[in-house]
């Protein structure tokens, strides 16, 4: 334990997670890169919160220079909070226009739940059965995705998300979205049985902590359509799959052809700068705003508003929306590529700058294949052997989690494949698992 | 209504509080100086966010150095925040030797609340009757202070807080105290006999919505007792009252000779930034860590922790709270002198950088002299009109609010003191209501 690690504990706890069994102790970043303590160059594969790349010059400056100018509530008017919202209001979708900032994803999330129930009367909240939208006291209790005390509210039913990549392989996609349906229907109809009636479906468009799952072609708008039926509001958490991470949309649920009621943002909106933010109609604001004086010290901050300006002038003019679509091409072909070299290698997951591979405990056609998160965390740790740095997700941890920085273009791409290659194939993958540093 | 306002209100909704029958727009500030659109410039005697002045260069610096090296989250070690929350922790007294960083009061009282409902396995919580503690929808259900659609939820029990400058003027101290700790008594009693226990107390200590109330010698230490002996915890908001505020100490429950078992941290944190957090024993946080998996993205990122950690550097080499405290004494007997030539006038709430004087609408000793919040709204504009920025509070709306940034010294006082006496003055304050701009 190093006296840094040590000093952290007596402050923060010890639970304040920390990635690796030797945590890695970071002093700088620039664009796709992170420095250690001793030097050391990491490669960034897994940070999303910087989203245009660490240390961006254009963020920094208009973080360094709207502070040195004025940082206050919107209780005065000023320009810079104005300005941001109509740029960011511009890359939605009719009708929502209007945008309440907040500090975090987690403020978002619930000030979401908090809307949905004063507008449906209600509180049945639909969720996945695999999820995470935040650490507030409503939504741990919608918390499927990890450890919370208070379990889940009686209010909340889940939904097992379907992955035709993974637990639906080979089944018939229309019967995939069929049952999936079927079983949504079935958690409103108990949600109303219980006297809870319907508030909100809460979904991440990428299924990011689910492991992102592959889901029938129609299964959002479905979802959204029963949810819309029984008077629910739909509420797409692009806390995560904002941005443009997809690279073929700016925003997630663009890929689903749905629209939702409410869109909760957080993590990548200020490149690291706490900033997040709920879009919805001004119908939807119309109803919430007299009865409520809501208000939020920090939120829409001028500096806040330009960290969030900034990053959509990055995104802009280094045209990263595409980018992330080219790369994403490139990291899919090659992961393919190992894919079809190494049997315990499950099929590529995500698209855009979000991909995952799952591994395995035997030969994928091998009907007892069971997901190896061992392995996987034994390639998580010889990655950062290697000086690259990534994580893991889905259901059992099994899944190789790669979402870097958005300027992580096809040179870091070959970089991760060769690093990733060379660890898959030090050992016969298929027989032996493999050892850190292997 | 300016261009700019249209275009908020198009974008950011009309609900969103602003000040001011005409809004101010602000482009600029400076240690306790604002700067409008047209170059006009104003004292600043109500933000508390701009805790050691607007645009600190000291903040601003630390900002844009660690915004420009590295912004990432605690899943990899970083010494930033470590040697902010050693710094931090140091302020409090034993045995809040943790602390949980977040991003807003709302998320920081919000957690204290789930902490305070794990550790007594109960819902029951106490506030005052008009106070607030934030938006998210838990916090919602315990505001009593503003409009919230939810109302209070069966789990709240709300106590009218004595205010011996108030309601309760004239009264035995004693009496008043046995009476406000019956009424807590009772709202315990009732707590448990419908079954929703005692999970915590949530208390600003300063009572700042309600008024600065002037509360009995050992109410708090009387309402702590009483709450502790039932179970539960006690949460101290000092959102508000922290970080010197009072000037008679660090942290406003040093003031009333009570450590909370939770203290929650905002608005002055980070001058601005958003920061915040939670301070607590290491027992609380060995019995919430390992059972939740409590992680904040934003949380105790190495900027939020310069942010912080310059707030400490400059309260501590520009003396602000001791400046504070001395200040604090020029304006009180200023304000005193403006009472004993008002009669219309209420006695001098507050203390250090904080305080309030309620204007009535008939002679203060008369009894049927009640709160007058049109006359106290016109001085505020007057001010405003003079370039003095002050805001309201209390039940009534009806006590002016002075809360300056902490650099605000002796000259700006006798200022703000100035203009507020040419006002008044202006026509004889006990017949004739004040007209903005007389």
């Amino acid at each position: 334990m190093t006296g840094l690690r040590e000093r952290r504990e007596r402050t923060l706890g010890p639970y304040a997670p920390l990635f690796y069994d030797r945590p890695l102790e970071l002093v700088g970043g620039d664009g796709v890169w992170l420095t250690d303590v001793a030097g050391g160059r990491y490669l960034d594969a897994y940070n999303n919160v910087p989203h245009v790349g660490h240390a961006h010059p254009r963020v920094v400056e208009a973080i360094a220079r709207q502070a040195a100018t004025l940082n206050l509530h919107t209780r005065y008017l000023n320009d810079r909070v104005v300005d941001y919202a109509e740029r960011l209001l511009a890359t939605f979708d009719a009708p929502l226009d209007r945008v309440v900032f907040t500090n975090s994803g987690s403020e978002s999330n619930d000030l979401a739940l908090r809307i949905a129930a004063q507008h449906t009367s209600s509180e049945g909240v639909l969720v996945s059965d695999f999820s995470y939208h935040g650490h507030t006291r409503a939504l741990a209790a919608a918390t499927t995705g990890l450890r919370t005390r208070e379990g889940l509210g009686p209010h909340v039913r889940t939904l097992r998300v379907p992955d035709l990549d993974g637990a639906d392989r080979g089944h018939d996609e229309a019967t995939v979205l069929a049952v999936a349906l079927d079983e949504a229907r079935a958690a409103i109809d108990s949600l109303r049985q219980e006297g809870h009636g319907l508030s909100a479906l809460l979904f991440d468009s990428l299924f990011s902590t689910e492991g992102l799952n592959r889901v029938p072609a129609g299964y959002v708008a479905g979802l959204a359509a029963l949810v819309r039926g029984a008077g629910g509001l739909v509420v797409g958490d692009e806390v995560q799959s904002g941005f443009g991470r997809t690279g073929t949309a700016f925003w997630g649920y663009q890929n689903h052809g749905v629209v939702p009621d409410l869109v909760t943002m957080g993590k990548p909106m200020g490149n690291g700068h706490p900033v997040g933010g709920v879009a919805l109609s001004a119908a939807l604001l119309d109803e919430f705003g007299p009865r409520n004086m809501y208000f939020n010290t920090f939120g829409g901050n001028p500096v806040s508003a330009a960290a969030g300006l900034a990053v959509l002038d990055v995104l802009r003019d280094e045209d990263l929306v595409e980018r992330a679509r080219a790369t994403g091409v490139v990291v899919r072909r090659g992961l393919e590529r190992l894919v079809a070299a190494h049997e315990r290698l499950g099929p590529v997951k995500g698209t855009g700058l979000f991909f995952g591979v799952e591994i395995l405990d035997r030969p994928r056609n091998d009907p007892r294949a069971r997901p190896d998160p061992a392995s996987t965390r034994r390639v998580v740790e010889a990655l950062r052997a290697r000086h690259v740095l990534v994580s893991r997700i889905g259901r059992e941890d099994s899944v190789l989690k790669m979402r870097p920085p958005m300027p992580f273009g096809p040179r870091e791409a070959e970089l991760l494949l060769d690093e990733l290659a060379e660890i898959l194939d030090a050992r016969p993958f298929g027989r032996c698992p493999l050892r850190s540093g292997a």
